[in-house]
């Protein structure tokens, strides 16, 4: 094959995914409050659940964040969420992740006053985009009334995303979009290498 | 069981899991500049390439981002991105997706000069972060010399996180971190609804 031959072919195969890709927009004309689901072993569920918040944040739309376990790295977040904090209604729960409190009325006392606040957010439609960031985690330590979670979510008028590890397969039957993300490779732990600045929080 | 054995039960597990993190966390002593690699054909991977640059934003520190495949919807990242524009330099290549152009000749030609943009960062110690989004795309299609840009990575004083598809089986072997994410569900493209303002761009 000479280098024309390369050229035509290469210019036959984008045409054609162009075309297949230019369909697929135009027949997409509908939107929908999406259900969007970040799980699985891998890094950066929280981390794509933030910069998701951002880029409502940067479109001017009002957002809401509830953090279901309160994780000791989350300066860097809070600061930049800071310039923006006329549009994003932020509220904590937890003590820490739960090895770290080792009390599971505790927990669940905590895991109950952080779905309020969900709830005040699910229920008001001003909220463009809602991140219940790590509820997958206290829905699989039973800390919450699956079905209680379900119906608020399934009556809601916002865009949600909801975070953590071990999604609840009947959350992943109503999600619109499911990612898992998967650890590929994560040596740096294990060589002793700290949670950095900038990076991990 | 009774109500005390499950309380006991939970507060042993807990205490065993909060005895193994915090040994793994005093054993990690070191500093290393990390290849993050966020790969896949899930949703997410530009998503937290974007958040981690806000992260770093957040605590000052100065950042880059070269985009070496063009996407029609960046407003929302780039509004966002703009609020700290003192510390961010942000560069993007290319003239949209490759099955726009269909001209191979053109497109490596903006890869390189995304590349020399990223070369100029890379060997600048003063960035904290650099974020070259899609550059697997970029080398999946050979636009670039696989060993140049593998050189420069080696050779580099930054963080760096790679995202697109396909990543190179080369560029797993000398990353740092390896996240594919992986589609579980994503049905509402398939359902006619559209790319949504403040969730997809």
């Amino acid at each position: 094959m000479n280098e024309e031959d390369v050229k035509h072919i290469h210019k036959q195969k984008m045409q054609k995914r162009k075309e297949f890709q230019d369909k697929q927009v135009q027949a997409a004309d509908k939107t929908k409050k999406l259900l969007m689901v970040y799980t699985g072993t891998g890094k950066g569920k929280s981390t794509a659940g933030f910069g998701t918040i951002l880029r409502s944040l940067g479109h001017g739309y009002k957002v809401g964040v509830v953090q279901f376990i309160k994780g000791a790295w989350q300066t860097g977040e809070l600061a930049a969420l800071n310039r923006f904090d006329n549009l994003i209604r932020y509220e904590v729960a937890g003590e820490g992740f739960t090895w770290n409190t080792q009390d599971r009325e505790r927990d669940i006392k905590k895991a109950q006053e952080a779905w309020n606040f969900a709830l005040e957010m699910l229920t008001d439609d001003s909220y463009h985009l809602i991140l219940l960031d790590e509820l997958n985690i206290v829905l699989r330590y039973d800390y919450l009334p699956l079905e209680e979670v379900l119906a608020a979510l399934g009556k809601r008028q916002n865009h949600v995303i909801v975070t953590g590890r071990n999604a609840k397969p009947e959350l992943i039957v109503i999600a619109d979009l499911v990612t898992e993300m998967k650890l590929v490779k994560h040596p740096f732990r294990e060589q002793g290498v700290k949670a950095q600045e900038g990076i991990e929080f």
